[in-house]
């Protein structure tokens, strides 16, 4: 039996956790719970899974939820809030594999903390390692304890490694979509529009990633979380489009051997390795290989997405770069979002802001959060900046419908 | 320093091995070779590597090697022949590693010997697993070390069972080029040339394994020994057709991850991955990642191709019928090039065989020879009775050309 906590309980991969506890109750028994702003979804979860602990992010949240569980007679359950009720709930002395799933920098110090409790922490919050990493990675070789992915292509990666010793790595390759303009040209990328943008060809994800996918700064992220879970230097995490999805991610070894792993398109999956590991249990999510038809593959245009160029860049500096390029991401797609600068200049506002930035290595996750907030001024300063030179969309929109 | 012997060095796996051994002599030394009637070859690799052993298949070449090398100053080399020479080579006391790569069930012998004497042995040789599996993997298990598949499927599945436990294998999958009738019609095979049957898609074989990748046998044969090499029964051991070639076989597990393996079509790679097993060395035998373009997959067609089908039935039933599945494929193959049976009366002449065979397990290799030779005879009468029926062939061929 496996005492699990939950931060980012109400999120997809939170539920997808649940939804595997639910299917092994012999295997795994949820001992804390951190969720967002979501109370009626946190209630809920609490009253089915009883935690120990229940964190929300707001104060006047838990408040409500203490008063709502009592009510239920379950005044068991101890309601904390905030930074310090997520670092509770990650680092209860009997929780032994910490799930952190909290969307953006608001996950970090929880995820941190577990790591340094020795816990085993199973990774889906991208920000731990694109902003944290070096932090993380360091705290996790102290501790001893495995850092484990939670996402397909980093997931798939840890799978293929088994096939030899960490010496034995040539390179890893990263698989990419390719996003929903792979085959648009870059003259139209002036007039995509949000609603475009949001179209993801095979997965189904938040807003943002959805962006980051079309832009190809989500594999850019991935190379950054690759180079620091697989202690690999930016060159040798290379990337290539593969427009299906269906393999995840590559290992290639010295040798000249490599191994690919590929299966459904589920996070559940990803979930139960890391739960699980370093055993495998049998699950219901069978790929149908005998369906298997046919993949494609091609090699990223740096120049047409400029987003993974800049990604390399930040990922060799590391430290305060990966930091304001994962701030300055984000304030680029949310000004992108609210139609304030157009597609084309979302790298712009990254680049500007990554020239803006002095390199220094954070020491604490305070260090990181002060180097976030400082990058997000500058991004959206350049945003507001760019505004100016947006180009009317209408006209260049039915270009792109044409474009392929 | 790793003390080799090879069985069948003056064969292709024999010159890649040594090919192997020239490109880092720091890691491996030819101790004893075993070549076959090829007496020039085998004098011009004794005269580089100055073995300790050489055997020939024929006393009288053995002689005349004698000679030839006490001339050259070699009379240190102890040249021996036949089954016993071979013997000789495999168990010697200072080899540490087997290469066996002998065609046909002249290896047999001397392959097991040395899983008895405990060498750790690599398998080239298909015979060893399809008409003697039982025996050697016993054998195999008895001594604690590994029988490592040099071949390229098998080799694949071996890197990727790395990636969990053996229980934790659901199924795995072989891949089939498919042949070059992969689209020709069923109605066209009775008018098949073995000059059309001849010239396989991807690999340069010899003239009986590609005839045998043209019926699928050679994927039956591979179904077999998978169930040997990895202890799992005929129904775990899947075939997918991927024309490309370039996956060369995967593993599911039982979690629903698929690992597939791939690299450049290059021998020398499954063999240096068994001569270095458990670790991986750098080589240059690298495959071009960013040049992958398509992969394509479907079903293998078993009314099309109804040797494989006879390869799962043979699988079930093992011992006897194994042995004859090839030594059946063997005369048929062999009475198809020389024009007395058509391609469409191989598995005619195998399945008739596999009727008139009793189910027995061999205790010993001589059994084995024994039932080998008494399933060649059956198949030689059927070869016989059926090239009465055989299509005159001008006029179909043709129609092939055409056919797909």
């Amino acid at each position: 039996m496996k005492n699990i906590a939950i931060l980012g309980s109400t999120g997809s991969i939170g539920c997808s956790t649940l939804n595997l506890v639910e299917a092994y109750p012999e295997r795994f028994r949820v001992l804390t719970l951190a969720a967002g702003r979501n109370l009626e979804s946190a209630l809920e979860q609490a009253r089915r899974w009883q935690p120990r602990v229940l964190s929300l992010a707001e104060e006047a949240d838990a408040a409500q939820a203490q008063a709502a569980l009592a009510g239920a007679g379950l005044n068991e359950i101890e309601v904390v809030h905030g930074t310090e009720g997520s670092v509770r709930v990650a680092t209860h002395p009997d929780v032994e594999f910490v799930v952190s799933a909290i969307v953006g920098v608001a996950g970090l110090q929880a995820t941190y903390e577990a790591v340094r409790a020795g816990k085993t922490v199973g990774l889906a919050n991208k920000e731990c390692l694109v902003a944290a990493g070096e932090l993380l990675t360091a705290a996790a070789r102290a501790s001893g304890k495995p850092l484990l992915p939670i996402d397909s292509e980093h997931n798939a990666i840890h799978q293929c490694l088994r096939g030899g010793r960490a010496q034995e790595v040539e390179q890893i390759w990263l698989t990419a979509s390719g996003g929903p303009f792979l085959n648009t040209p870059k003259s139209a990328f002036p007039g995509i529009t949000a609603e475009q943008a949001l179209n993801h060809p095979t997965w189904r994800m938040g807003r943002r990633i959805t962006i980051d996918s079309a832009t190809l700064m989500n594999k850019g992220f991935e190379v950054i979380e690759a180079c620091r879970l697989f202690a690999l230097p930016p060159g040798r995490v290379r990337v290539i489009v593969h427009p299906q999805s269906t393999i995840h991610s590559m290992v290639e070894f010295v040798d000249g051997s490599i191994l690919a792993q590929f299966s459904v398109t589920d996070m559940r999956l990803p979930i139960l390795y890391a739960l699980t590991y370093p055993e495998r249990i049998g699950s219901e999510l069978r790929f149908p290989v005998l369906e298997l038809r046919r993949l494609d593959f091609c090699p990223p245009d740096l120049e047409k997405f400029p987003c993974l160029a800049l990604a390399y860049e930040a990922a060799e500096a590391g430290g305060s770069l990966t930091i304001a390029l994962n701030a300055a991401d984000e304030v680029a797609v949310s000004e992108f979002l609210e139609g304030t600068i157009g597609f084309d200049q979302i790298p712009k506002v990254i680049s500007e802001t990554l020239r803006e930035t002095q390199k220094r290595q954070p020491e604490s996750i305070p260090e990181v959060l002060f180097m976030d907030a400082e990058a997000r001024s500058v991004a959206t300063s350049w945003a507001q900046r760019l505004s100016r030179s947006k180009p009317p969309l209408p006209r260049v929109a039915s270009a792109i419908q044409h474009g392929e």
